[in-house]
């Protein structure tokens, strides 16, 4: 009998790995098994190992890439690390799961689709939020034409996070762009596509990482339009908007990890996957983390090596964008090499007006 | 005794004016005067008259122009007349209201203030919205640090307007931009002041005019930001927020002509004059504009030239804004020459990013 269980290891001991590990426990067991973690720091890794109940701790990364007894390794490790870990990962054989953003720059993207389809591997951005099923019914709204022609996309994200190295460290691949822009960039690509337009403005911190950035992508042919707008300095309304000739759709906050959607005649609430009163959660909505995971369990039992949701063409389009819009802040990541030049993103060769 | 009325004059019987003469009718008749209604069609200044009992009607517009009838003319025709109309009013020693945009360009501003200066007369671009009690109240909390130090500004305003002459003709100064876009740089100018950088995209129209627009404006000194976002397409949501490190403020629907003012601890709602049952507006809250025409009043009666709420260098510095945003879009109207460079408009000389 072929097996149906999915086991999992861990690259990085923080918030993200712990939402994503207690997630998996609302699920079947013997669909998933966490089985080892990793960070570079062994006592943290046990800690973690110990608080979670997880058999197996590793001191190195490549331990548990090595490690016989798993399938798949899930990054929640800062930014500037997912590439070379996915690359360790796909390279001793793992199928991968990362967290957004899946890379600093869209080269390295490149780099591990390239590895990933001549390893035969499974590899997928681990952006969560379209697969929470509020994400779903949006996207099958829009497609079902109940605002009639979509014309406008707005998203504001924020939170006063800026102590945090994540936003604060350029050297870890900092930022609001990063870390709160790529939402709605993945929302703008889900939605339209390929933009014909470019334009990014921003206040850049004393550390020299994006605090507050406004994108504005247009769709020339179809005479669409994108506004994106985060911030690591204030609290913004997190919600979603698309608006169309025939009304607007809207995703509540958290849109990220969404359970409202309104329409233009209902608000519809999605329940969360049930959660036990044992499991603690440290971000909203991360029981949610159990609809991305068992999707990836069904892409690697049919063989799937790209999620049909967020392939490695979404991946790479909005690392694309986000590099054009650093390009236009002028912020240039001590990791960036070789990033590919904004003629090659847009389908107007980089106009942005 | 020195009489306190003003008599008014009405260049253009379109829907504003009939809004403005209507709300006039709920302030007291010995404080504000409706004299004459001058239009381009004699036979439409006439009717308008007789439905809201004006005594005159005018079939040009020198003939009131010329009326020692009148203290000061209200312009509410097509963008592209502002300009014209003004200078005809003011050089006849008139004072005068003039409907944002109160210009095509920044250049036409400069020389409407040198008129009204050398004539010594009143002189204000119609921004109605800042005479709002809530407006009051929102920019006075802003001012007391409620919310702490401000960071961002998000406002969306659109109607699907596009079948409209002022939204799809050129040839009378028609887009979003300067019908919509124009209160949100207005907000921008009146809570941030001049911007280190301005970035604008959009969709243009078949007819060549910018029929959807977000500009982003910066304030790097202060490291604020500002995002306006505009749609002759579809109905967005007319909210204004404005973020600050302590918590938001935001102007519900309709921002424009605000009655709800939510805050961090509050929603308040500011009653609209007291209309009468037998007037009929065309547009939302437009008995509002008795706030607007009872100030201009009492800055005729104080002797002052300019008001100190809606001043000259907040009409220069909105139009100098839109005019960088029309060129970073390609939007050049037929009534545009001697308009200013960039360079000239932002604190880092055209710097966009």
């Amino acid at each position: 009998m072929k097996t149906t269980s999915l086991r999992w290891g861990f690259f990085g001991a923080g918030k993200c790995t712990h939402d994503f590990v207690s997630a998996l426990k609302l699920l079947p067991l013997d669909h998933h098994k966490v089985v080892g973690i990793a960070s570079r720091d062994s006592n943290k890794a046990e800690d973690f190992a110990e608080k979670l109940g997880i058999e197996q701790a590793f001191g190195n990364y490549s331990e548990l890439a090595e490690s016989d007894n798993v399938d798949i390794i899930y990054i929640g490790t800062v930014n500037s690390e997912h590439f070379h870990q996915a690359k360790l990962a796909l390279l001793h054989g793992k199928h991968v799961l990362c967290e957004k953003p899946v890379c600093i720059n869209r080269a390295q993207v490149e780099e591990l689709v390239a590895i990933a389809k001549d390893k035969d591997l499974f590899f997928m951005e681990g952006f969560w939020t379209f697969f929470f099923p509020a994400t779903r019914k949006l996207l099958e709204e829009i497609k079902q034409g109940s605002i009639g022609k979509v014309v406008q996309m707005t998203v504001e994200i924020g939170n006063k996070f800026y102590h945090l190295d994540r936003f604060s460290r350029k050297d870890i691949g900092g930022g609001t762009l990063l870390n709160h822009g790529v939402y709605g960039l993945m929302f703008a690509h889900q939605i339209f596509g390929q933009p014909s337009s470019i334009s990014a403005s921003g206040i850049i911190s004393a550390s020299g990482t994006d605090e507050s950035v406004a994108i504005t992508l247009t769709y020339r042919d179809t005479a669409q339009i994108a506004s994106i707008i985060c911030s690591s300095k204030v609290n913004m309304p997190g919600e979603l908007r698309v608006i169309g000739t025939q009304g607007m759709l809207k995703l509540k906050f958290p849109f990220w990890a969404p359970t409202i959607l309104e329409t233009p005649t209902e608000t519809l609430q999605f329940d969360l996957p049930l959660n036990l009163e044992a499991i603690k959660f440290n971000n909203l909505n991360s029981s949610g983390f159990t609809y991305e995971a068992e999707t990836v369990r069904q892409c690697i039992l049919n063989g799937w090596r790209e999620c049909p949701i967020v392939g490695w063409n979404a991946s790479r389009a909005v690392m694309g964008v986000a590099d054009e819009v650093r390009r236009q802040l002028g912020i240039v990541f001590p990791h960036d090499n070789n990033t590919l030049h904004a003629s090659e993103i847009c389908a107007d060769k980089g106009q942005r007006a």
